[in-house]
């Protein structure tokens, strides 16, 4: 087993220097694993969907954690933009398995209600101030990895919804301050059991929001400089192969400056805390007759210029 | 500075080694820092109230953080039972700064309503199921640390509870096992905004019970050997000297086996996560009329064979 796990390796590493150098001016941040290495490692997607440049080979001396990469700020950053400037290898997509961008973090904020037409499906108000909740992060899995459907949920439902990384600590930050805390962007899955959302647990939503795999995210945190204009790209969902939602986060109702504003008057926010900033219409528990998720199914939850997490339903 | 600094460490030091070893059967496992020390370390409270033998100093490869001496389960228990059981010398109490026993969980589960008399004193049916919501660990302060009073709150309201320490990773805990998840127990202190869990936010009762400094833990992670009995336990709270919560254990509607075993359904238990038990009565907001902290009080929670944390507001 070991001598066919090395000789795979072997194989593995051989393909990537030969795998064309894939250039892109995005830096995409990835925690991934591979067969050749022990443990999660630091990444860049050579552009959405590319192959994997390994950071932590580039300079031994990075982290191996996303949080601990971000904590180090500007430093660790520079270091990736000249991985990025490298010719180096890239490892072949098909042989590292993507981890969530960002795993363990202090928080895992949630938005309710934010997008203007998810407002309107339901018949709400468009709130005058963010609704905040939450998940733990216990329920953060990988861009590709399976939802578990719980026994105690009938009602498990789709949201696609954009992602902020925080990148630098703060409290008390004015919205105009506010872009200077973002590492980047990804893409989540805000899995909600809507029967423990609107009848159970005493309305408190976490424990309908924050089931173990709940918070699919990735596949890649993509760095603030590297989108063009985060409140104005396209966020769909599918599932088996079907659009269930599809916006466009100009819909936001509080966008990521004010969400920071707002939720840093009460914490202070670390690097690594992540964003789900609400979302668009077209969730299951909406339709006419409801829609859930059930065993078998695919959801591809999608938004332009980050790119596509794909999460099958077990 | 740096030489009177070292004067007086050897001092406090010279004064530890002739300090009375205050003898005790109870593991009462402690974070803390001292002047001649870098950084957080591990310690043992010498009984309640007592001074704080250094266990990273008996033992240099025991780790420096209580989530990762639980990891080690019984390997680090046992080397801290050997300091225990040997003569080892004491900082004195007034030479150490505590810190919470427990810091950067990956949960911070709360239970509401969760106290028989406290649901009679709100006129509220007791819940037939817990009702869960949470913390963010960056609200979790030292047991002697200041609670800051937010200006977005006008009605800061006090709550002692029981706090469990989980020991080991577990789901699907069923409630005949769920002792042997648990670590030990601490004291908590649940501060609340009243105006943000009942008027604000969309009812979500996160924001108002997450605000930094909403979370004092401590003195120390009495280990769950050495309580005699955790439902069995007086809990009472004092604001300026005078009592205003005193109640029971023994009348929590849920028991710490039944909370591990419901919350385990939905997420899997790391050591480290922090469960908060829930209030009995007398907490300020259902006082005719309602009576809320202001800057000067002071707070006293007390669990009986737990130990007292004291909280100034600011």
């Amino acid at each position: 087993m070991l001598v066919s796990g090395r000789r795979r390796l072997l194989t593995a590493l051989l393909q990537a220097q030969k795998w064309p150098f894939q250039p892109s001016r995005d830096m995409r941040l990835v925690q991934f694993q591979a067969p050749h290495l022990v443990g999660p490692h630091l990444g860049l997607e050579t552009g959405n969907g590319g192959g994997v440049i390994n950071l932590n080979a580039f300079d031994p001396t990075l982290p191996k954690t996303m949080t601990q990469f971000l904590e180090q700020g500007e430093a660790t950053l520079s270091v990736a933009r000249r991985a990025l400037a490298a010719q180096l290898p890239v490892l072949p997509r098909l042989e590292v398995t993507f981890l969530a961008p960002v795993t363990w973090p202090d928080k895992v904020v949630c938005v309710g209600m934010n997008y203007v037409d998810h407002c309107k499906e339901q018949n709400v108000p468009v709130p005058k101030e963010p609704i905040i909740f939450s998940k733990f992060a216990s329920s953060i899995v990988g861009p590709y990895d399976e939802v578990v459907l719980p026994p105690q949920s009938q009602e498990v439902d789709w949201e696609v919804e954009l992602a902020v990384v925080i990148g630098k600590k703060g409290k008390h930050i004015k919205a105009t301050d506010a872009m200077a805390h973002v590492a980047g962007f990804t893409v989540a899955h805000d899995v909600s059991a809507r029967d423990w959302l609107m009848r159970r647990n005493g309305k408190q939503w976490l424990l309908g929001k924050t089931f173990d795999t709940f918070c699919p995210l990735g596949p890649a945190l993509v760095t603030k400089d590297s989108v063009a204009d985060p409140h104005n790209l396209k966020i769909c969902c599918r599932v088996n192969g079907q659009v269930v939602q599809s916006s466009n986060t100009n819909q936001m109702v509080f966008k990521t400056e004010d969400l920071i504003a707002w939720v840093s008057q009460f914490v202070t926010f670390y690097p690594g805390d992540v964003i789900l900033t609400g979302t668009p219409p077209g969730v299951g528990v909406f339709r006419k007759p409801p829609v859930f998720l059930k065993k078998g199914d695919e959801v591809q939850c999608e938004i332009e210029e980050l790119g596509v997490i794909i999460n099958k339903v077990v």
